[in-house]
């Protein structure tokens, strides 16, 4: 299997990059094609000692800058190391890819280059966030601001499929992210999306009340992309904040009591850690994508390249467009 | 002043509704009229040796079913706890109106029975959220699902309005919660309420994204009461969620350590705790009304009375008609 990575998008490009494919290449058997300039990732690698093996080199001098428009990335005659993974990726020159650049960018080049599934309206980015039960996907996260009820159920369809095939849960259950439990709650959207998941076949288990997200009740969370990227970034934000003000009570702590409660925090601090998911997958594109945290470690690239494997192997995108398409002949019915 | 209280709303009524109305009575001085069954009050004073002096109780049996429609509150012949607390305060009989019942059946009666400051299109709940840097109020927090730019222009003024009055903010620091800080980011609604907020003479800040809500650095968010509702909940889901975590975290750890941080502990507990701030105000009703949590405890009713008191002593709604009225005029010329 080769996943291409976008060896310069986030924060801490090129290194991390390299460290977590590093990783990948020796414990998930992985080859790996990296986009960017040649010379500066050979630089980097022998100053840091990081081995090249199973993965080659893709050049391109350009990178995707994280305060342009989203569109640029379509633009001819431009070639960032991101427009570049995506075309190698629609040419079949790997299998899946991976980049923390732009999610803006990232989604329109995906749409334009790879192109959305027969049948798939939007491409929804829907990162997989950790919960004190397992975790659960969030899907749209970001891209679609406003949504048809009938997209809403597509990203429900993608969502079910991503957390069957590479999460391994067997009928994830869908929640719809509203104001109350109620059918009659929420906003048009919500109550033509209700009636419509209702038929849909998934395991549609109702509204799900934001103050149930942390406790990870349902596999699913389907909504808009503006209110799920609200929910995102608080979900991130708070957790953020928590994650502060356990340093700031431990500091000065330095005695058993707090050693005794360390394994705890650590505990917690792991299982909450969006690192260990990876990253977020571009759900509808007909090749796996997945956009890794802007602010991505090695950990979190090797993870992220996990994923996007593990999308590969369970042919999510496979499964999306059978889905799609039954359904399609069913209501043609 | 006269603070007319609801005392059949939320889970804990009557008991902790007597509780924090006699802590009310003697700390803040103010007499309350509380509304329900003369009989059960006196019963349930009398149990818990609660004194009712600086209260009088206005009788009726009925209460208003939390899970009823919210329409129900204003059918004639039906006249339960909140909807005679509404009609006392429209006749003048007090200053202003506690419940922890119905926000629906609240925000219903209040647009109703008291009716709305003259120029104000919409009544949005806005509770007051604790945050790292002192708090911010959220606006609106659930009742408006579908807005328009100029409703989220008064939900600004109304809230910074509040934030001067009652929490004693000198120009209050505004912000539009959003996707992005660019004011190209958001839906129409955000779009165009950017540019509003631009010309409306607050101290708007710009777009704020949802990771910054917790670390408070801003007095006044505002937003549409679908967004609003999913932010607060999942803000509320999120601080119950990392309370029991902390509470895993030192369980066993009965040493010194914990001992050492425990004060710290308790000092992020009453900081984030939002039973200290009181309730929810309904801004753009004519006389103060505050939606109470649902689930308060006699703190927070001595806090929402508290609250109560100061909109009455800030004369909010003056203030706020005084800038609608200013508004008007401008627009007009």
């Amino acid at each position: 299997m080769i996943i291409i990575v976008d060896a310069f998008g986030g924060d801490n490009a090129p290194l991390e990059v390299l460290k977590g494919c590093q990783e990948a290449v020796a414990k998930l058997g992985v080859n790996i094609i990296l986009t960017g300039s040649s010379q500066k990732l050979k630089d980097c690698a022998s100053a840091n000692e990081i081995s090249l093996d199973g993965m080659e080199i893709e050049h391109t001098d350009d990178v995707f800058d994280i305060h342009e428009e989203p569109k640029e990335i379509i633009k001819s005659g431009k070639n960032t190391s991101m427009a570049l993974g995506l075309k190698l990726l629609a040419d079949g020159r790997g299998d899946a890819f991976v980049s923390a650049g732009s999610t803006g960018a990232l989604v329109m080049g995906a749409t334009f280059i790879v192109k959305r599934i027969k049948g798939i309206k939007r491409i929804a980015p829907s990162p997989v966030l950790p919960a004190d039960k397992g975790s659960f996907l969030l899907t749209d996260a970001g891209a679609n601001t406003e949504c048809r009820p009938e997209m809403l159920v597509q990203f429900a369809v993608m969502g079910s499929a991503y957390m069957e095939k590479v999460m391994g849960i067997d009928k994830p259950k869908v929640g719809l992210l509203n104001i109350g439990a109620e059918d009659s709650k929420g906003r048009e959207l919500e109550i033509e999306t209700y009636k419509l998941l209702q038929q849909s076949g998934l395991n549609f288990i109702g509204n799900i009340e934001a103050r149930e997200l942390p406790k990870g009740e349902c596999h699913v969370v389907v909504t808009d992309g503006f209110t799920g990227n609200i929910a995102l970034k608080l979900y991130e934000g708070m957790g953020s904040f928590f994650s502060k003000k356990m340093k700031w009570i431990f500091s000065g702590a330095g005695t058993l009591g707090a050693l005794f409660s360390l394994s705890k925090i650590k505990l917690l601090k792991k299982q909450m850690d969006y690192k260990e998911v990876g990253g977020s997958a571009l759900l509808g594109v007909k090749k796996p994508v997945i956009k890794a945290h802007g602010s991505s470690d090695a950990k979190a690239f090797y993870n992220a390249v996990r994923q996007a494997a593990k999308c590969v192997e369970g042919n999510v995108a496979g499964e999306i467009e059978k889905y799609v398409s039954t359904m399609a002949a069913v209501s043609k019915e």
